[in-house]
């Protein structure tokens, strides 16, 4: 049993973590990657670092983690269920859990946004119970959500970009619409009806939030007050809140955060 | 004319100083030591950085800013008026000045806080005209307020550390009390009456706060709402305004604040 499972690596994570060990808490950090920092290539405004890039940052912030004997794994959260958190080869249980899961990951597919999608097996398979799906994703995220989904309908169609099974349909979507009743997935010029489509884009906050239940806003950043997520026990900070999109922010809103979480154990 | 003087070359005043930067401003940080940072002899917990001295993170600061071709200069600031800045040496004029002068210099005197005492000469030396004062301080700072105090009156009695003038009283101030409307120094057994004590301890926030009437809370921190004080064009963040006193809050206060000021500027 952890006292904080801290759920991303990032700047805001690690911050989180390296705080919580200094009030000697036993955390784990997972996460499986870096998030959007490693994508900047050059990051220049960081007090005390220089130029650096993204990665080479986020390396450093590890590294300096596993020096404090902070337990880091890479490892890609698949479920979080109360306070256990589990991945595809391990479940882990904690007194608190901490979501510096980074930005949402916008899903890019036309017209996504003009039709009701479902981004969460869990919540709302029931819904479609024996009914026609689409899911749409790639990796051990979707291959989890079609675990969930097969409890609901046989009736499910995978469409990915991996060429993981002769049943996927592969190929670029070219269009999500409504027509009817029916929700519809274009593919070159193959168009497929549904009940329902479910995206399984990426384990990232947004799926995070849906599943958890947490209060997002307009822009599905997660809603906290003082780091506290609307369900007790689970925090988070950095990107996942929004602000500036930083990696200043993003450390000192992972310092905050231990301080509440610390208050939080203690009052346990 | 500068767009943005940033008095303070610790953390929070290198890192707005960089973004006001990125933001194509004209900036000018001024400061003449590293603050409470320089004391700090390991930081473990500041993302990216590994173990370092405060002194060492600090210069990596201030390289950090003028590698940008940030104009960084070593220097105490005496007066601000208005938005323009007084040095020893120089002047400086500003559309926006942003204090990080980090934390509030306790003045460790035993009774001090039982008294009443000035920290502004040119607040209150008007109360004092053709009275008896004392003025407590070292360095140039208290050579200024020195300067400004003897408009009104000619009866100064300064106590200092330092051996500048054989009028000076030299030796550890043993206690400060009041006695009948008398405001007492005692130095090992002498005690010395006054109308009035000054102190001159440093040109630090709470000095800057009180010389620019700015509304301060219980604890000397200046009070700001999205880092803009009472007073229009001055902005404040880091230590001086409270929080945590960690590199890491003081560092976003600054990104932060860098982004509020760039807002006051285009408005201008």
């Amino acid at each position: 049993m952890y006292d904080c499972i801290i759920i991303g690596k990032g700047p805001c994570g690690i911050s989180c973590a390296i705080y919580l060990k200094r009030f000697n808490k036993n955390v784990l950090v997972i996460g499986s990657n870096y998030g959007s920092l490693e994508k900047a290539s050059v990051i220049e405004n960081y007090y005390g670092v220089g130029s650096i890039s993204g990665l080479e940052l986020a390396k450093k912030g590890e590294e300096q983690a596993k020096n404090l004997n902070i337990e880091v794994i890479t490892d890609e959260v698949l479920e979080i269920e109360g306070l256990t958190v589990k991945t595809k080869t391990n479940e882990y249980n904690a007194k608190a859990i901490f979501l510096a899961t980074g930005k949402t990951n916008k899903v890019n597919i036309p017209g996504i946004n003009d039709i009701v999608v479902s981004y969460c097996a869990t919540c709302d398979g029931f819904f479609f119970r024996k009914k026609k799906i689409a899911l749409i994703g790639y990796g051990d995220y979707m291959l989890h959500e079609y675990d969930v989904l097969k409890n609901f309908t046989s009736d499910i169609t995978v469409f990915t970009n991996e060429n993981i099974n002769s049943e996927y349909v592969n190929g670029k979507i070219t269009k999500l619409f409504s027509n009817d009743n029916k929700k519809c997935v274009e593919v070159n010029n193959t168009v497929y009806e549904f009940d329902g489509i479910f995206i399984a884009a990426n384990n990232d906050s947004l799926a995070i939030s849906k599943h958890l239940g947490l209060v997002v806003d307009d822009n599905n950043k997660i809603m906290v007050e003082n780091y506290k997520t609307n369900i007790d026990g689970i925090f988070a900070g950095g990107d996942a809140i929004g602000g500036l999109d930083q990696v200043s922010t993003s450390v000192s809103d992972g310092a905050k955060a231990a301080i509440e979480i610390n208050k939080f154990l203690k009052e346990e």
